[in-house]
């Protein structure tokens, strides 16, 4: 695609109400705007991480045997009722009422709607087990909207939904989405520390958090040198739940196992896995008949994962002076042509030339067809984080070669230009 | 993928809530169910439709230009206030409050927030034209919502706006949208009418409508039958804007060009694109800075394709008593394969074998792997419009063919085993 259509808003500035790296960097590059305190604009480029992360969250889902479906965002607050989650979430949920008088909210979770859903459709053990996920937008009314994407009152999550017949094939979805969580992570290209937790409002007796180590977390974890035994630090709750850290008490922070102080690691928490059991599927009757006949509770686990938010993790974890530096499998685009002078005929026939076979081989690539300045091109492409850019001069056409540059380590190559398409098309496979 | 994990939940009896042949199609053949008047869950095999529609959609914007992004469903209510259509629009947006008394809505559509973003982040004519557009979810409190996908309250849309210098440059993106559009909708299997309208609240001067001919249409549209010439009925318009029909004048209907009288054909509204000039742009001051350094309001356009109710539409063009007969492009599957006899080895390897084959050739498959007789599974084919249907049993095992079903016209046909691959391959593409 070229810049010139794809809209990127690059700034020389940094804007002053971003208040972490990540916000910042997402702003400069042109990947967010803000339209108000906790509801962003996906720009192009934005939206294109996203996409890529949905990709990879859709395939390993789906390799769990999870079918999507998507669910409504506007909830009849009855529904919630039914739990007494409206009054557990209480101010968080937006409420209010439509013309007619009747009570909504916008989902903050879907965990009673798909129960709702579930106890209308089913009826027999041999439908089971079930796994549905989406990815969708989540609404919550964040007293204090956040660090850009990271605390926001407009998000996207992935919530899946396990359904079975007993504890037995729950840990064992459980597993199967714990494990998939892990490669989700990896795969985005983020380190991540996995900590059993206190599963909350959430319900349940197991949940374990998916922590992305950050400076500006506000999640602390507690990890051990020596072992690596994770544990979530015992303030932290306190913090969560009145909305603004001040000085909790701290438990006894030192390793069960070394006896060792542990380290704390301020972390954004980018999962969160619950064996809920039958809490939902009991206040709401979502029953199935066993083999027997009988009808039990369906047995549920649920497993988010906050997608929006994990665009400021990746970039928190991978960026330097001059920009991000996206992981190859969630950039924006694999590579970036930049013809150093777009007046000049025979650059651009070059330029041209190379991104028609690029993009013929499949591959993303970002044409630079702005008249300005190469300083102005290198810097904006350092900026937007794209992880390699191909240098197009008169000298380099004149030598029949192509500059290769690496965003990570910036180091440059000389590749030539007959084998450029094969060079670029194995570095980024 | 396998009946038994993608939920499907189908249907014997018609849903007594269905006002609508679409509506009762899509809740008995499982692809979506009602969460609350207005709100609707895709199940998977509905969001499936979804997705091809929305990748077709997707591929003829990219041709035309546009670039992708994604604006906020929460809107801050000023931004509407500056046109004025917060009270244009009336009881149709939500409207309420979040915790720290900001006034927010749910966006029923997003000009004021485009034409926002734009301003902000835009300064040179050299940057046009530009061309942008969402698939997103709109909100809007309809006093009666009907007919399943027809009329929600929530629901998705493509909108598309174009940001021009002049009118020249408008009428250029227009005329690109206007042929994209029946591209589009003649993709999806659909036939429309396209008529001039009027452009309502939406403001500017020139609009059309993309109308698919329904029974249950609301819109009425006067059709020459000897010209083809389209009109939309005068009637028409006070419906729309009181909310529920009832008889208003008549206007002429007689053809100018052939002095015969029209026929009145009943449609469904899946297309609106208008010439929105620069109402927007003035009144929130969206300008660039012409060659000449002038300031001048941006020429804008607006392009809108109610995505979720082309599902319905679709349907109401493509069923018989039986069931849905999906177009192939929007299918949720290709083909469909079915083992008449779950619990014999040698017809489920048979089934197995090629079921794989076709997967491995990139052909979306779906298995019904449910242990039910032939006849339910027949039904349920015909029900959920699967193009092709793939029959094996004993019998076409031990003459080394398979039967080949089309849902259109209930054709069967034996195909040699050996070329069943590349005959099914050759078919679908």
């Amino acid at each position: 695609m070229f810049w010139s259509k794809v809209f990127i808003p690059t700034l020389k500035e940094t804007p002053k109400e971003a208040e972490s790296l990540s916000h910042q960097l997402l702003l400069r590059a042109g990947f967010v705007r803000m339209l108000m305190a906790g509801a962003y604009t996906y720009l192009p480029m934005g939206l294109r991480v996203l996409e890529k992360i949905q990709g990879i969250i859709r395939q390993e889902m789906n390799a769990c045997g999870a079918s999507e479906l998507l669910l409504p965002a506007l909830h009849p607050l009855e529904l919630w009722q039914k739990t007494g989650r409206d009054k557990d979430l209480g101010e968080v949920m937006f409420k209010f009422q439509d013309r007619r008088g009747r009570d909504l909210s916008l989902g903050p979770t879907h965990e009673e709607i798909i129960t709702d859903l579930i106890k209308n459709n089913f009826s027999s053990y041999r439908q089971l087990p079930l796994v549905l996920y989406q990815i969708q937008t989540k609404f919550r009314d964040e007293i204090r909207p956040r660090f850009g994407l990271i605390r926001a009152c407009e998000f996207i999550m992935k919530d899946a939904y396990s359904f079975d017949q007993d504890e037995a094939g729950l840990d064992k979805n459980y597993q199967l989405m714990y494990e998939a969580y892990k490669r989700i992570f990896s795969r985005c290209g983020l380190e991540t520390l996995i900590t059993e937790a206190d599963p909350g409002v959430m319900g349940g007796k197991v949940s374990h958090e998916f922590m992305a180590p950050s400076p500006l977390g506000e999640d602390i974890i507690l990890l051990c040198s020596k072992c690596k035994l994770t544990r979530a630090f015992s303030r932290e709750k306190i913090e969560n739940e009145e909305g603004s850290p001040h000085a909790g008490k701290e438990g006894n922070n030192s390793c069960p196992k070394c006896r060792v102080n542990m380290d704390k690691v301020n972390t954004i928490e980018v999962g969160h896995i619950f064996k809920l059991g039958t809490k939902y599927s009991q206040a709401m009757q979502a029953n199935f008949s066993d083999a027997k006949g009988q009808l039990k509770p369906l047995v549920m686990g649920c497993y988010g994962i906050g997608v929006s938010r994990l665009i400021s993790a990746i970039i928190e974890q991978n960026n330097d002076t001059d920009g991000i530096i996206w992981p190859a499998q969630v950039a924006p685009f694999g590579i970036i042509i930049l013809p150093l002078d777009v007046t000049d005929q025979k650059v651009m026939q070059a330029a041209n030339s190379l991104y028609q076979e690029l993009c013929a081989g499949g591959l993303d690539v970002l044409f630079d067809d702005r008249d300005e300045r190469a300083g102005v091109k290198f810097k904006d492409a350092d900026l937007i984080g794209v992880p390699t850019s191909i240098v197009i001069g008169k000298k380099s056409i004149e030598e029949k070669n192509i500059e290769l540059r690496i965003r990570k380590d910036k180091s440059t190559q000389l590749i030539p230009r007959e084998n450029a398409v094969k060079f670029i098309t194995k570095l980024l496979s």
